[in-house]
């Protein structure tokens, strides 16, 4: 048994814990990205039966989670995902959160996943979610505009690959009467050129036809809209008068279009900061 | 444009980025504790109006996420909160995640997160959730037995001087009609004997009669227990027959009593590993 | 005891302590600055009887050791020192140690110390070391060429400023008959201005006409330099003759001017590389 | 050209390059070693005609450079080296440099390094150092005493397996004629044992009996010993008179004996703090 004032003097005592904490800041004037991904998730997409092989209710679901995301953290510049993983990546000036790793990892799994528990309702309307699901998440830095850029491009190469894959795997299955390892079967070792082919020659369908939001993932980033809101205001005569405002506001946007050339960065020229700073 | 193959080949180029990831694993043989505390709890408890000064609905779904995040990651052995913060204890031999730490505390933050949301409606029933909350992580190391029940004790010895505090502080204002600003004041300077006297003498509350839950915090631990289940058994002679099983299993318990002192630690020996490995 | 056969067997039980070795990679991309400083270098610099403000003989065993660090390790590929201290600059590209960060700072402090008593008498003759001197040191990570240019302009700056009170400080004990104590006081609150007037109206010396080495400290970095050799060869009528042969080879070459400005990096583009890779 | 007063501003607006350090403190209460390995020390060996298999000039050097960084840094409670190696033990209470790995590791490596070059004299006479030497070091981290204890016995059964294939190999070549490579050959597949029997048969020496230096390496720790000096002292009838003066110094001690065992460590109880802290 420990009295009132016991216990308040031992906590003074106990309190050199806190010294073992270890300082994981980031290195200044690099891009810090944070990566989720879904935690066993081909056993989630199983058992809430997503369609194969992309499921738009979870593909939006992931986006609107991302987007919350966005909204609540400061300093995240653009973010990337595809299939059941999502990047962001703060300005190389940031200083959220004293750019202290384990908070900004950490914050940003949290508030993704308590917004898919409380957003799944929007996407899935009346099919429940069974369990709630989880991400893990890792830090990486990027200390130029080059290398996060070729870090977004490796993320949506392997959206393309992935994408293929599967569209040619479950067309075998679903419209080919394969089972599924027959089609694993058939596409060993096949080149992309050879199942644009199988998907172009047995089943009519032009792989670059198919929805841009499966191919080429989603991006978000912030954009300036001009909305224009009427306004109730008061005319020098004493008369009032219903105004139109314009003003400029920062809006989350998504794109699903290539990040790799040269494009979509000269079009959003906002979006990294320059390297010679 | 790029085509299929041309995307395919810049993948192998781009995948140096990978070579940025640095090595974040948690030393040997020591204790790894994952903290986390909610993120503008005080705006989230005002906004749904948690009963002051403590709401047993909340706490409830604040163990009953710990206890998910038990049931789902390996080698948590015990983990202890008060209000809004939980701090999970990894074995000090355990291999989870090869001892990354990032992966550990990412998976901890998001699998209680989406298990805030999920089983909100089980403590808080019609009452909506308003919007997803989030919480931050930290990652500690702890040597010995030693430090890491200092650890432990110094966040129970938080969880005493802050319910006191707010015990005192909203009987004042409940019972005492004093606006929050008189309870304040009137609380400034005083000690722990001071606050057990006027919740004594002027409420006639003895403080050590207030709910544990609410003194002492939540720690989880895994138990064994013993099940009898009556099982369906064909007999030697054909026949068959219902026949009592028993068999161990291993439960998350809660405990709500003094972590501070020897008591709990003898009666559960269990928990912790020995220093001497 | 043990015998042979129990202690070979032995190490294999032990060997598990390798993997509480942690990993320091620097990230890549990034400059690497290894800074060292003498420890104590007030009382080694009074024991050796060190000219004061600046003795040459000191700050040319510093050059001769930095030299001797550039010499031996690779990738370094420029240097600056001021006094005691002297920082060592690894290209961003490198992969000298794989990068980690203990095998580069304790490889150039060993080498940098190991050749300070090995040349010292080089530069103090028969003046005899009293006792091993030593050095600590630090790495630095700078992700862009500005922030490196701004390190090592932070480091001249640091010398100009040691340097102009040191000069004023011993010029008015030297010559004017101070006190330690007294010079102190006279410089107590006095701007550069005031320093640079002091010497000039009191002393008739015009700081900017102090030795370059003093004032700006030493650069070292490599240089293609021409060499003209004379080689024996023999000629196709069997005869043997002396013929000149040029070749270019790489050396470290000191400089004493300032880097702060865009002249020295203009007229050495090779130093540093490109931002955006 | 920079004015002195435009360096001086110029320093402030540098001065943030300071916040690119990060922050590496040996977790509290964990034993740090700090390990340094000669580099190239073959070729190093064969330049400077070191005996072989072992000689006693350079084992002594060694042992000398040690003694002096356990008497210029503090904390370091015990140090054991063999071969071109030596482990510093900072004890797990040390707040020596804050515990800051670098800083502790790069003194150890630069002291050692000057030591090594500074003392050679008193080891190898007239014949003369060729070039500075290097060593690089590394810090690795020990939360228990039989982590520790593991890591030391793992350095000397590294002694032991090296030490016994070294002196068979050099007998066999010194005294049996065979070449080196015949002596490889020789030795390819055999254990211990045979090592040993190779020894005893061919050539009459007891593996045991060979110099305990070489068997088993060398441990410094501190040692209290009383010192008796005579001190002239004033009696009270103003004779003056000499007395004899007892006073306990720590003094560094080397040992060369088994530390795997228990022995070594009953009989210096002092060496290891207790874990239960």
């Amino acid at each position: 048994y420990f009295s009132s004032s016991a216990v308040i003097m031992a906590k003074s005592k106990f309190e050199y814990v806190r010294s073992f904490e270890t300082d994981d800041t980031c290195l200044k004037n690099c891009y810090i990205v944070v990566r989720l991904d879904g935690r066993n998730f081909h056993r989630f997409a199983e058992q809430h039966q997503f369609k194969k092989p992309n499921d738009d209710r979870a593909l939006g679901l992931m986006s609107r989670s991302a987007r919350s995301v966005m909204e609540e953290l400061e300093d995240i510049i653009i973010s990337y995902g595809q299939s059941d993983e999502f990047s962001f990546v703060f300005k190389r000036s940031s200083n959220w959160f004293k750019r202290r790793a384990s908070k900004l990892m950490t914050h940003v799994a949290s508030q993704f996943s308590s917004s898919y528990v409380f957003y799944w309702k929007e996407f899935f309307g009346e099919q429940p979610l069974l369990y709630p699901p989880s991400f893990d998440g890792r830090v990486v830095l990027y200390p130029t505009n080059r290398n996060l850029r070729d870090y977004l491009s490796w993320r949506q190469a392997d959206c393309h690959i992935n994408n293929l894959y599967n569209t040619v795997f479950w067309t075998l299955v679903q419209k080919g009467g394969l089972t599924t390892t027959q089609a694993e079967d058939r596409l060993k070792g096949t080149l992309a050129s050879d199942k644009n082919e199988i998907l172009f020659s047995e089943f009519n369908i032009n792989y670059n036809n198919e929805p841009v939001l499966h191919r080429k993932g989603t991006a978000l980033i912030w954009e300036k809209r001009e909305e224009t809101v009427s306004k109730r205001m008061k005319l020098p005569n004493e008369e009032e008068k219903e105004v139109p405002v314009t003003r400029s506001r920062r809006r989350v946007e998504a794109f699903h279009c290539d990040i790799i050339g040269e494009q979509f960065w000269e079009e959003h020229p906002d979006v990294l900061e320059d390297d010679a700073c």
